[in-house]
């Protein structure tokens, strides 16, 4: 059982001690599907470069969500002059909405959204169970009703997989079981071994779909698995080595981040980020707060996402290094400087707090924009520094001042 | 009576037999205020050339509707990228929120907004008087309720220039008294009487203002008067001749286009269009479709205002070459292709119709930001081939052409 634990240190060692920065300037080809480049000596952080049919991505990244295949308010344009490198869309959503029709029409959803750049695409299976009680899961699937026209809906992990080929995303998420927080240890546990089974049944489907050429949007899609497991320590330990047994591109940390207190998210976190192999990529699905991803990156997790930026955004909140500013509040209705001195951002380098708040007060889209815009780039900022701060071996006081910034300021 | 119309004759025949291209290329200071370089054999439609502190605008022009100082879903640098030389902002809008503080502080309506193109400011007079019954007119000025939150508020057509000139628009209005349709001819001559007082006021408060360095914020600001007098053509001739008196920088056609029967809207621009000074731009307010404007042109109409296409934009109608769309209509869920092939706004040369399609149904706010830029983009374009079209001297043929387009597709 402690084969993934032994597996990771040993390859960490390799990957960290072995790999310099000559390894970056690499011609893309003789690159692995996923090399790390940088290790922090006093965490678990490193930078690494997750090769996809849709450019490489630099790790730690953050992923602006795109659930129904756009990042709400943004276009595609906004988001390639914002540096993103990947964005996160949802098939559970875009399988009810636009359809399967159309993606195969289109062939895939890079081109009907003209997103040059890579995708993951989620199961939807966090979505699926949000929707109690309008869902009922059995082995064999998910039946539900759409919250959109109230429609019953089935779904399989092989049917999921097959929507997935089709639109053609560069990392697929298998379809598993998602329980609410709290949740007792009997039902961790059933749900578990149900995601253990559907991983099974998504990666044969994944296998043989790719060996047909003629199914295949996207001739190199990677599949991620998706550990479960509630906040129960030995169930995420059995998850982990349940999905390495399998084998995935990539592994997730799902299910957590629901609800349950800080010390039982990072707890479980670290010990999924250990235990899953050094050499794949680790994401930790929904997080979070600027504090939680540095969190997270210090776990040694690769990828995250989550809708803060962007739904923040559109209530008129604004991350800065300094916190969180609501720039609905009357305070900056007539401030004349932008949200952050310094930010290269469009709303920052055009725009004045004072007509932020009164578009935002006027209920103007241009104010949800801006304010998302803003948002997304201190994200992704934040990432490029967070990189920066581990190539050059200060991850820690790096951390240490952003986190101390926002608390001073709250 | 018969001295405007003679006037334009007169002026009319000068400015178009003299003038050729040659002037385009004169430098800016040296032209006149507003110059025209063109005109129309078969109709009264002219190409002008309107001097503002904020740049040259080439007339006939369509002014996006940027009522609370943004155009509505679109942003300052995408109007600069489709071309917009002018937009049009509402004094009662601005002064309501986000009020005269802001506008002092950060020096005007251009800098808060970002905007480096020219403004016309409405006074605020239709809006105003649309709030019937939270309104009351007297001769001293208007009294009324704020639509945001209830409270008396008192203009007069002084406080009205004041503020516009702490906006610092390249163009004010003058604030009038506009009538519904239909009115009896009793309250549209007492509408106008008032109007024309109103209007000497503010030209006498503009003059004072405008005499004091220290208050004005743009110091070449244009004052336009606004012609009422409802359907009634002999109150429609008194009031050009009375606006003509007092001598404006440019001429409005008020109070049209609000529910009468089309022959009394083109029966009663036409007879101001000919009426009023051709020296100076001639300005239809709140007109209209595509084919409403070439005809406005044909009559020699300058200026064009309309919130059709943002407000259409945002309700997924898009305007092409051949008539309307409705991009919320199911036939458009799979259509591959653009709005319109030829097209080189952002949403023609990216995104697909089943794209959009998906985009309103799914209420993403990129939907409405695409629908609005095509349609500005539209309006736009439309503007430029019908200069050009009176420029080589086939405007006629060119509004026949359009319009039977849009008609066969209906």
């Amino acid at each position: 059982m402690n084969r993934g634990s032994k597996q990771n240190k040993e390859i960490g060692n390799v990957e960290c001690g072995v790999r310099n920065d000559s390894t970056l300037h690499t011609p893309n080809s003789t690159l692995q599907q996923f090399q790390i480049v940088h290790c922090d000596p006093s965490s678990q952080a490193r930078v690494g470069k997750l090769r996809t049919a849709h450019g490489m991505i630099d790790t730690p990244c953050f992923m602006p969500c795109g659930t129904q295949g756009t990042v709400k308010a943004l276009s595609s344009e906004e988001l390639e002059i914002l540096g993103a490198q990947i964005l996160l869309s949802n098939a559970y959503h875009l399988y009810l909405r636009p359809g399967r029709d159309i993606f195969q029409k289109v062939r895939g959803l890079h081109a009907f959204m003209n997103w040059k750049g890579a995708i993951l695409t989620d199961s939807g299976g966090f979505q699926i169970f949000s929707l109690a009680p309008l869902r009922k899961v059995a082995d064999e699937g998910l039946s539900f009703r759409s919250h959109i026209d109230g429609l019953k809906q089935f779904v399989t992990p092989e049917s999921i997989i097959e929507f997935q080929t089709m639109l053609g995303s560069d990392i697929m998420m298998v379809l598993d079981e998602c329980i609410a927080y709290p949740s007792e240890r009997k039902k961790a546990q059933e749900a578990m071994v149900r995601t253990h089974q559907w991983a099974a049944r998504s990666k044969e489907e994944f296998r043989r779909i790719t060996n047909d050429e003629r199914q295949t949007t996207n001739k190199e899609q990677l599949l991620f698995g998706i550990t479960q497991g509630g906040i129960y320590p030995d169930l995420r330990k059995e998850s982990c080595d349940a999905l390495m047994e399998i084998g995935f591109d990539g592994y997730a940390v799902g299910g957590l981040s629901v609800g349950e207190p800080k010390e039982l998210l990072w707890g479980n976190a670290a010990l999924c980020a250990e235990r899953l192999p050094s050499d794949k990529p680790r994401y930790l699905m929904g997080v979070g707060t600027p504090q939680d991803i540095l969190e997270g990156i210090s776990l040694g997790i690769d990828l995250f996402d989550c809708v803060l930026p962007t739904r923040n955004g559109r209530n008129g909140q604004v991350f800065t290094s300094y916190g969180i500013l609501n720039l609905k509040n009357a305070c900056y209705a007539k401030e004349a400087h932008p949200i952050e001195e310094g930010c290269d951002c469009l709303a920052c380098k055009r725009y004045s707090r004072a007509y932020l708040h009164h578009l935002l007060d006027a209920k103007e889209i241009l104010g949800v924009r801006l304010t998302t815009l803003h948002n997304i780039s201190f994200y992704l900022r934040l990432m490029k520094e967070a990189r920066t701060a581990i190539a050059e071996k200060r991850f820690d006081a790096y951390k240490t001042q952003i986190t101390q910034r926002v608390r001073r300021q709250r």
